[in-house]
């Protein structure tokens, strides 16, 4: 038998039945991911294995690090095809890591291929791919059909221009495609030249001149307009913890200005600087409907050496352990004051956060939207199965599963819709062995209903997003 | 098979004859609830299920407004038996949260009803709860016959006049009824208002006037002695960490006069007044011989708005995420290092704080009490079965499971005596895999005999209540 | 069937085969312990269980005193068999402790014992225990014959002669005994008398006097290079966090005169001052291609009476809850810019820092050297089954277990060589069942070999002693 059998990961008849029957069938909503917009608009056609699969992905890069591959393997110049080599002989040493089953999952839903990757077949499975990544049907729109994707939402900065966007609204892409509304750039003023840039940016794009704070935050909103015009329900923020020193509007405006005329803003005044933004992007948020992400707790560019040689994003982030619950509380509270809370998804890095986290939502449920506060799925670090299983765990012992909005790919590949079955897998298995062990009735009209909602029901009544 | 059947939660052959033959027949002892002494008093008979089962419970509000019920049906003023259908519409979808097992057991021991509650059944669940509870054997006493509860412990504020202790103790109930000594507005000199009446209250009490500092500690003394007389045995105190910061009593008698004349202690006032009171109760309590709680790690009240529409207890606490460690370890030491660390039972809300809490009470086991610093069951968020699973696996893994007193109600509800039985059923399969799997020794005296100390025995010889 | 039989712990077919034959042929490296140097050289032949067993053992101790067993019995003076008697009366209620698995396995392997150790079985066990090891083959250098040892590494101080190694090399002890490098003590400057007395040491041991810190370093620089030439390849660290406050040269040298002077440096500047130490042993590790082993987050001597009474080491350390994250990033970014990293190993003691040590070692994973930085087995209260399985996943889920250098003892007693036995079945169980449930492949070479190499060839490779 196969690795990647029909019953992957599937332990209980209960389990097998619950994934067949309820969650096989269930399209896919993938509300956030980093896929390039361009590539979508262009309807790509991947060349290689190591174009849809290799480039830009830091895990793989961080496994190979710590195999002993050598940095020109990773973000380096080698040979695509020496690169994947390189891969395929780290895949063995990543038994265990999440990494194993997902590269098995993708090159069998993919590519058909149905044995264990390693050196000795590499060669094989690079030219399957290269001959199947050749046919439209693994084309971007090819793919997105494939894995019946009838939303995704891409992560975009307040001043694009969303031209890649509005091409694909005038394709014949059946998928829906929205951007998210991801305004990091905007809490930068600890860099001038960063914020400038972004300011000058945004000042393009809104065609709005920015001499003032309040002219900044109306460029912004304007923004937010342009994005909701373009069918987007979500913002997301990346960010160590809350901030929720809540300042003056004039002491705002002062480091504002400051930042403006080249003075980086201290520690605390950044903070204060980004807990008014984030009530102000909190607003936008709640005024429109839209549901806000926050993802929390990561620490990047640890290792200076690997920042400077590969940049953000390249391998070098791990899991931050800062005090979060005083500073989301406030926050929370003081946009629920306002009146201004929106829906909120909120993701946590660090595992030792699921309790706080989850229970910190719970006090913001508010009677009138169901699960309107999301304890977000396992994120990053977390998004392999036992750490699902701790979400999962965790959100059912203090909250709701019934309502919970479920599984994204946050990917930057087009390889990755497999995370969807792979996450309905675990789901299955985790309520099969309760069904089977008694610990849940033995009733599939409840336990398969549950899991249709998790699929894709309650994060398409959730979301509200158009046509979907 | 009913979903609440004899095995329920006993997956091995072992679990099941360790919960039928060792667990099941033991007596219980709750050490710790919240139950209203006057309905103990009164032998009240409830008429329906809000009275015994919803009013007051906020763990059933948090679920509801999570699943966009309305305040109505929570804290508001909607009808009773609406209210109840509110629940019931929402238990479906609580399935494997905690209350979806509670909900199923209760329902099963006090009623007979075997079915799962929800919208359909919902009339069929009240009118059989209706016509039950009108009957004699389901009045309070009827209720602690039932489920042979040999003692139990209120929570009493030291100001309170036990008058209700008095007529229990007076009445034919052959449970014993004790107070809890529960001194958390001693400490809030941060709030002059809600300190002053206190104050007042406590020298009516004792019928001491409180002039001075020493007036003041002097009457709480009194109180300890007049619960001490009315078999009291346990203090409790919740707060969100220990305070260490130990002053003078000079420095404390200056915040203590000044919030006598109205002004709020500032927070480091505020923590060295606390920190010298807890060495106060601490040496009270190792005085006497009695066991002290603390409850540790929950952020109350962190909702504004509900707090101020629906008042404490409402289901908008969450938990904490402080350190512990330091402030634990010193003020345990010190209390040592003088003579004064009476037996205590440690709870903590924050998951995380497990093996940190256990460790730092092993440090001051002292040879001459077994057991004496306990490492509390899974509380509040954490009573429920993969937590309980953790305190147990915890207590284990870095203590004696076998000095452990076991489980309690802290409930608020006369509906909530299955609980020990949950407990029970959660230990015996805990222990009953293991013995299966041969992780630990196949012998039904050894493994028997600690079911039976934990589910009663422990308890009992650990309080040394009087009667019991 | 004895509670150790041969399948303990091994739940499926595919965990006994992978245990018997994969796991139990291997050789054991000991890479770290705190055996005495002086009991190898003597080969040492153990009069009773007390010598072997009892004495210097916290882990004990500490159960009794949680068990109500005086402290006569523990640190004090009671007769060895009296000592022993209080243990075995305690070991029935150790049950789910390491130590009720441990005990057994060491009996069972050491002295053929089947039963269970308690008050009836005492006596028997104690004469067994006596006879047997009155017997060449449990002598010091029978049992680490017994036990395939091919080296283990001693925890020893720089000053230290190393004399006992010196003989244990000219002696035919087939073994490797090799030192590590514990400076803990140069980092004392809080603590002058403590700190002055070591640099005397220091001076002696290196014949190099001391009168600047320059000097200091270069006495330290020269202990390294000594200890190298015994074949020494690790170095080792006990802290409660990475200190990363980098001081210039000349505010530690003002730092170091101060305490030469008697002047205890203040809290801030002792951080620096070991925070200027770190990075140097981190050079001189590097340097030579050392291995440096940092344990972090035990809070030690908690309890001031117990360590007055009894002396550090005897049962009063809990785990600490510090941040750990933004200190141990700085300081191993700080490492790694100044080209002066060298392989580690990193324990932690809490284990909510498994994901955040992981993860941060993975930040610095060079690609050069395989498995550079190590995120050390479950240390002193995770040492244990479910901690051991926490940190294997932990390591499997977010770097590459096949990389693990696996499992040491730890211990001050020779009857501890079965933990390396005990892991192993702990890591085969895990494997064999993902196995059998198709979680990982069903290829006894894939992790057979895995298997093999987390036993011995890993550690082997990456420690490159001399003569292993």
């Amino acid at each position: 038998m196969s690795f990647i059998h029909e019953d992957f990961l599937l332990t209980t008849e209960h389990a097998k039945r619950l994934y067949h029957t309820y969650a096989k069938g269930q399209p896919v909503l993938d509300y956030h991911c980093h896929l390039p917009p361009e590539d979508i608009a262009s309807n790509r056609q991947f060349r290689n294995l190591f174009e849809i699969w290799l480039a830009g992905d830091h895990y793989k890069w961080r496994a190979m690090r710590a195999n002993g591959v050598g940095e020109a393997y990773c973000t380096g110049d080698a040979d695509p095809y020496e690169k994947f080599l390189a891969w395929a002989r780290t895949v063995p040493d990543t038994l265990r890591n999440p990494l194993y089953h997902w590269s098995h999952l993708e090159l069998k839903r993919y590519f058909g291929f149905d044995g264990l990757l390693d050196e000795s077949t590499a060669e094989t499975v690079w030219e399957l791919a290269s001959e199947r990544l050749a046919q439209r049907d693994l084309s971007v729109f090819g793919i997105l059909a494939k894995f019946d994707v009838r939303a995704l939402c891409t992560t975009d900065d307040p001043t694009d221009d969303l031209a890649h966007h509005q091409a694909i609204a005038a394709s014949d892409l059946e998928t829906r495609v929205y951007p998210a509304f991801r305004p990091d750039t905007a809490l930068t003023v600890n860099h001038p030249g960063v914020f400038n840039s972004w300011v000058s940016a945004l000042e393009a794009s809104a065609n709005h001149e920015v001499r003032s704070f309040r002219d900044f935050l109306d460029a912004i909103g304007q923004r937010h307009d342009y994005f909701h015009s373009m069918g987007c329900r979500l913002s997301d923020h990346g960010l160590d913890y809350v901030y929720s020193d809540f300042p003056s509007e004039s002491a705002v405006e002062a480091v504002f200005d400051g930042t403006r005329d080249g003075t980086p803003a201290s520690p605390a005044e950044h903070a204060q600087f980004a807990a008014f933004m984030m009530l102000f992007f909190g607003q936008l948020d709640a005024s429109k409907g839209w549901t806000k992400q926050m993802h929390l707790g990561a620490r990047r560019n640890n290792n200076t050496r690997g920042f400077v040689a590969a940049g953000a994003d390249t391998g070098f982030d791990s899991i931050g352990d800062w005090p979060q619950v005083e500073s989301l509380g406030r926050y929370l509270d003081r946009l629920d004051r306002d009146g201004g809370l929106p829906r909120m998804i909120l993701y946590n890095n660090n595992p030792n956060d699921n309790y706080t986290f989850a229970t910190m939502l719970g006090n913001f449920q508010d009677g009138l939207i169901p699960g309107k506060m999301q304890f977000g799925s396992g994120w990053w670090y977390l998004d392999q199965k036992e750490a699902m299983e701790w979400q999962l765990n965790c959100l059912s012992n203090v909250g709701l599963l019934s309502r919970f909005v479920g599984m994204l790919t946050d990917s930057r590949s087009f390889m990755s819709y497999p995370r969807h079955e792979y996450f309905r897998r675990v789901l299955c298995n985790l309520l099969g062995r309760e069904m089977a062990s008694g610990e849940i009735p033995n009733d599939y009209g409840l336990v398969g209903g549950l899991v249709e909602k998790l699929c894709f029901r309650n994060i398409r009544d959730y979301l509200r997003l158009e046509g979907v």
